[in-house]
């Protein structure tokens, strides 16, 4: 690909329509190298190809892939990769990546045994918008061992630039389904798949600390300013709330998700 | 104050020196007015006095404060207010506020005794530099009923307009402390005075779910890039580690302080 065809992957259409997606820096680019992505080529800057983070790169790259897996490169000046960077002071390495290609049945299918390899639940996005919320709940979902991550149709695009940011690697070490299907039909989905589908709202729900969980949770978080939709609401198993004792009437998105993911992780491991 | 100084409160060393910030938005207004915050004056455009939000800002004006209290209000056209404002979209209506004048000691004796009123714990954060994630611990403290919030020397603002934005109002419900000390400093006064002071630590400590926390414990919360300094983990009685069974080597700031604070709050109550 060329420059200009990469500056278009700044746009979901293009994204989607390639099938891949531009990721830059450092940390980020040695993630996907080492977790195994199918990169598709890498950008850098004539200053950055002459550093030693680089070199560990490269080394990286022949170590992670077949060693006949060529290194496609494409060497730009300082002010053509600025172009391409949305961030304000570039590190000057890069790489368009192609999407992996995960599809709902087969998370599911795969998320029900699961607990094998030690990870469990399932996190499905209900239009959600706020990409740094989006970046932090693939972070946590990670760290706390979830299975992997469903989004409905009208949720904020995995592949935005400020959530690859906020993931700090994680999106290659679980799935992400970006699906084709409105929240209701996600968990009407998980339902006829044995899961036990939970709506997280934040009032009037059974107490978060005294609800049960096992390995075969699915939880719905919705939108920043309007939560789930009725829809979704109606077709949950059960819905859950973090108790607030103090004055707020909600939290922020990201942190209702997290003190979910880590109580069914908490519950479900010892079913 | 005219909109020349008004606009100059963008900068941290004019909210010190006059001791007040610059609130925009309706539903921040309107936090500020109902929770009794000290208005110095409030600034509308033409057309938002014309609107059934600005009676109601008056309404609950008139009902929150004294009746004699005169509300002081500046009139501006539509491109002056924008100049004040920081989003990209302004609502039309601000207020310049007095900075609540919360001292540690003052803080950390209201702390001991706070059970009474349901709120208990501390939470200290030591050279955090992200205002999303400081205004998301402020709004997480204030939902799980933590006392309140300090904070070193060195971390980032607490009336920096995008802290306001992503508190919700909680600002103006729990006391924070934006002190001249290092994190250590305040972690000595802290045992000093009887609290149990605890690092977060994502390696390493006693896992966070086999803890044992009371009433009077005070979480520490360090740097997003570089966690807490060795001088505070040095200070601290104890260091916990949230589980993280999945890949990622570290969560995001506030969602550790949210799972820790939660689960404070959780111990603390049985005690």
């Amino acid at each position: 690909m060329n420059i200009k065809e990469i500056e278009g992957l700044q746009k979901r259409r293009n994204r989607q329509n390639l099938g891949c997606f531009f990721l830059e820096g450092y940390r980020a680019v040695t993630e996907a190298v080492l977790s195994g992505a199918t990169i598709v080529q890498l950008v850098a800057t004539e200053t950055f190809v002459k550093t030693q983070e680089w070199q560990q790169i490269k080394k990286n790259y022949s170590s992670a892939y077949n060693k006949n897996a060529e290194l496609v490169l494409l060497q730009v000046g300082d002010k053509s990769f600025a172009k391409l960077s949305e961030t304000v002071t570039p590190q000057g390495v890069g790489a368009v990546i192609k999407m992996p290609q995960a599809s709902l049945s087969d998370v599911v299918n795969d998320a029900v045994k699961a607990k094998k390899e030690g990870r469990f639940g399932l996190i499905i996005l209900e239009n959600m918008q706020d990409p740094g919320n989006m970046g932090t709940v693939i972070r946590t979902a990670d760290a706390s061992g979830f299975y992997g991550i469903i989004c409905s149709k009208d949720t904020v695009d995995v592949y935005n630039s400020k959530v690859l940011r906020s993931t700090v690697g994680s999106m290659f070490r679980l799935p992400i389904v970006q699906s084709d299907f409105t929240g209701s039909e996600i968990t009407e989905y998980l339902k006829s798949k044995g899961f036990n589908t939970v709506a997280a709202h934040p009032r009037g729900g059974e107490s978060l600390f005294e609800a049960d969980f096992n390995t075969k949770t699915a939880i719905c978080i919705g939108n920043e300013a309007g939560g789930l939709s009725d829809e979704i609401l109606k077709t949950c198993d059960t819905t859950v709330t973090i108790p607030m004792p103090g004055g707020a009437e909600s939290l922020n998105a990201s942190v209702a998700a997290a003190l979910m993911m880590y109580e069914v992780r908490r519950k479900g491991e010892k079913t």
